[in-house]
C-alpha cells in the first residue's frame, strides 16, 4: 500500500480524492499496489466528506510521516505552497502539483531539489488541465528540436472570445456570461489580463528550451481592449482573434516569448478551438506541427492529470523521471520590442483615402481590410512583418490617424 | 555508451539512424549517455551511407551480441520481423518498433514475453507516426476510464478524401494524384481498403481496454465506393466524409469496433483534419474529449517517435514500462451487425415523392437531404440510429429504390 497526502481540498484536490476512490481498481491494475489517502491538509472542516477522518490542519503531520511518499499540492497560490512543497521534497517525498503559479515561479529550484533528493516533482496538470502536454513534450518529442510552441492556454478568455466571435457579444457582456456560468472569477484579472496564460507558456518554454523563463520577463497583454469591430475585421481577413501564448526559438541563445491576442488564420488548427477548450501546438524539427486539444481546466480533467502523475511517481520511486531545466536570469528572452510580427491596425480618420495613402507611405505595403457597416471614419489594415519598436515608431508618424486597436498577426 | 541495432534501413529505419546522428547532443542530455548504432541489418548494400561500416546481413550477429540492449525493428511486414523481435526479447533485449502490422498481430504475445524477460517492447511510432498517442493513453490518461477512441488514422485516404471534398475530384483522380505525390503506394489496397487504419485502431483498442483485438475481428470498409455525390450530400448535411477507425465501450465485456467511412459533423475536431494529417480523439470519463493531431506518417515524424521509445527504454533498463494487455479470443467484439448507428442512404428511384414516403414508412423518421444539381431520380436521407442488421433488412424493403451508397453517421 502506498500512502499519499493531499494538501488543499478545493476543486482540484477534492477531485483527486474522488478519482483515487472511484478509479481504485484501474489504478491498482496500473501499479499493482493500492493507494491510500492518509492525510488531507485543509484549514476548513469537511465533516460530511467520505474522507472526514483523514483531514489535518497541521502540515508537519504530513512532513514527519515517513510512510507518506507522495504529496499532492492542490492548494494554489505561492505561499505556503512553496514552503510546504520544498519541505516535502527536502525529506525525499515526491510531490505532484497542479499549481502553475508555483511551477512558473519556483520550477527550476524545486526540480533541482527533487533531483538532489532522488524524488520526483511532477506537474502535468499545471498546463492544459486534462490535456497531456508536459509528458509528451518531455518524453515523446525528446528526439525533436522544438522551434515553437503556441497555444490557447486559458479557457476563460477563450470562452469570452468565442462568444464575441460567434454571437457578436461585446467583451463586457461575454465576461458577465462567463462569470454567471462559473467560468470566470468575480475578479477576472488573472485570466483576462493574460497572467494565467503567461504562467503556462513560461512552464512550456522552460521545459522545451531547458532554461527557466520567469513570468515577469514575458510581455503580456490581455483581451480587455478587444472590440466587436476587431473581431469583424479578423473575420474579413479570414481568421479569428485568440489569446495566444507563444514562444519561438530565434537562435541558440534567444527565444521570443509573448502572451497577447492575435489574429489566427482559419486554416490554423488553433482557430477552431472554441469555448473553454484549450489547444497547444508544438512545432518540432522532425514531427512538424503536433496539436493537443481538450478541456484545459475543470475539476475532473485537472484531477485526472494529477492522479496520472501520482501513478508515474509511484512507478518511478527507484528511477527518477528525467524532468528538469536549469535556472536562468531571463537573459535568453528577446526584448519584446525586437519581436517581429505583422500587425493589424484599426484607426479613426477624417479622410480615409488620405489615411490609407499615409499608412502606405509610412509602413510600405499594407493590406487594407473592409467590413460591412464600418463607420466612414474607420480604417483598418495589416502591415508586413516588422519589429515592434519599428512599428510603434511608425504608428507615431501616422499624424491625424488615431489608432484604436493594434493586434499581432499570428503565424500559426 | 549504449549500443543499439536497427533492423531494416528503409524509410523509417534510415530516419532513425539520421536522428540518432543529428540529435546526438539533445539525446545525450536526456539520458546522460551516448547512443551508438552498432549494427544495421539489411540485405541491401549501402556503400555510401555514413553508417556503411555498421551494416550486417546476419541477424545472429545482433542477437548474439550481449552489448546490444535495444533493438529497433523497422523492417515492416510480419516475417521475419516477428521471429527476429521474439528472439531479441527472449534474450532480454528491449525492442522498439514502428511496425503496426506486427503489433496488431502479435502484440499480446510480445508484450508478455517482454514482461517475462524484464525487457521493454515499445511501439509509439506504430500509430499516428510522430503524434504522441500510445504513451499519453497509457500514462497520462491512466486515471480515466476510456469510453471511446475515434480517429483519422490513415493519411493516404485522408488526402484522397480531402481532395474529393475541397477540390471536387473523383476517387480515381484523387488516388492518382496521391500516387504521383508519393502518398499512396502503387498497390494502394492496404490504405484505401482500410486495412492500415484497422491495424491502428486494434492497437489503440487493445491498449485502452486491456485485451488484444485482432484485425480479422474488426469489420473494415474502405473508401473506394465514395462518390462526389456522397461528398456533396455530406456537405448539405453539415459535415464531411472521413475514414474513421472507431472503438466504443458498450459494457464491461463488449466493445463496438469498426473501420469505415463516416459522416463527421463540421463541429467535430476531426472534421478539420485535412490532407495527410491524422487526428485521434480519446474520450475519457474524467478528461472528456482529448484530441491529438499531427503528421501520421513520413520518415522523420515516425523515426522521431521510434527514437523517443529508444530513449524511454534506455531510461527503463532497471524498471520496466508498465505497458501490456492480455491476449483474447476477440469475444469482446460486438458482432458488427449489432452496431447501432444512424445511416446515410443515397438511392435512385422513378418517383422521388413516393420513394421518400416509402423510406419513411420503412425507417420511421428520416432526415431528407438535398443538393444542387442532383439528378431528378436521386434521393438521399439519414435514418435514426438503428442496428446494422435492422438497417439492412429495412433497406431490402425499399422496393423500387435502388441504394447506391450507404454510409455511417459518426457521433463524433
Amino acid at each position: 500500500m502506498i500512502s499519499v497526502a493531499i494538501m488543499g481540498h478545493g476543486v482540484v484536490g477534492s477531485g483527486v480524492a474522488e478519482i483515487l476512490a472511484t478509479h481504485k481498481q484501474k489504478l491498482f491494475a496500473a501499479i499493482g499496489e493500492e493507494i491510500d489517502i492518509k492525510y488531507i491538509l485543509d484549514l476548513r472542516e469537511f465533516p460530511d466528506s467520505p474522507f472526514a477522518d483523514r483531514f489535518t490542519k497541521d502540515f508537519n503531520v504530513i512532513a514527519d510521516d515517513i510512510e507518506v511518499r507522495v504529496v499532492v499540492e492542490t492548494m494554489g497560490g505561492l505561499h505556503p505552497a512553496y514552503e510546504f512543497v520544498k519541505e516535502c521534497l527536502s525529506r525525499g517525498k515526491s510531490v505532484v502539483t497542479s499549481n502553475k503559479e508555483l511551477v512558473a515561479a519556483y520550477g527550476a529550484e524545486l526540480l533541482a531539489l527533487a533531483s538532489e533528493q532522488n524524488a520526483n516533482f511532477l506537474f502535468e496538470a499545471s498546463v492544459g488541465g486534462g490535456i497531456p502536454i508536459i509528458r509528451p513534450i518531455n518524453q515523446c518529442l525528446v528526439a525533436n528540436n522544438v522551434s515553437e510552441i503556441a497555444g490557447i492556454l486559458n479557457g476563460t478568455t477563450n470562452f469570452i472570445l468565442t462568444k464575441m466571435i460567434h454571437e457578436g457579444m461585446g467583451f463586457e457582456e461575454a465576461l458577465k456570461l462567463a462569470q454567471e456560468l462559473g467560468y470566470a472569477e468575480r475578479n477576472p484579472e488573472a485570466d483576462v489580463e493574460g497572467h494565467d496564460a503567461c504562467r503556462k507558456i513560461c512552464i512550456l518554454a522552460s521545459l522545451a528550451f531547458g532554461k527557466h523563463i520567469y513570468p515577469d520577463a514575458v510581455h503580456t497583454e490581455g483581451i480587455t481592449k478587444i472590440t466587436a469591430a476587431d473581431v469583424e475585421y479578423a473575420e474579413a481577413w479570414g481568421g479569428v482573434i485568440k489569446l495566444i501564448g507563444s514562444v519561438k526559438k530565434i537562435d541558440k541563445d534567444t527565444i521570443d516569448i509573448v502572451v497577447a491576442p492575435m489574429f489566427v488564420p482559419n486554416e490554423s488548427q488553433l482557430a477552431n478551438i472554441d469555448d473553454v477548450f484549450n489547444g497547444i501546438m508544438v512545432r518540432g524539427d522532425c514531427t512538424g506541427d503536433v496539436v493537443f486539444y481538450g478541456k484545459g481546466a475543470g475539476k475532473l480533467p485537472t484531477a485526472s492529470a494529477v492522479v496520472a502523475d501520482i501513478i508515474d511517481s509511484i512507478k518511478h520511486f527507484k528511477s527518477r523521471k528525467y524532468l528538469s531545466w536549469a535556472d536562468s536570469d531571463n537573459s535568453s528572452v528577446l526584448p519584446y520590442e525586437d519581436s517581429v510580427r505583422a500587425m493589424y491596425v484599426r484607426g479613426v480618420t477624417d479622410d480615409k483615402a488620405a489615411a490609407y495613402d499615409k499608412a502606405r507611405a509610412v509602413f510600405g505595403e499594407i493590406h487594407e481590410l473592409s467590413k460591412e457597416n464600418a463607420p466612414d471614419s474607420e480604417i483598418a489594415f495589416i502591415t508586413e512583418p516588422l519589429a515592434l519598436s519599428d512599428f510603434n515608431e511608425k504608428l507615431g508618424q501616422l499624424g491625424d490617424i488615431e489608432a484604436k486597436s493594434v493586434i499581432r498577426i499570428g503565424d500559426l
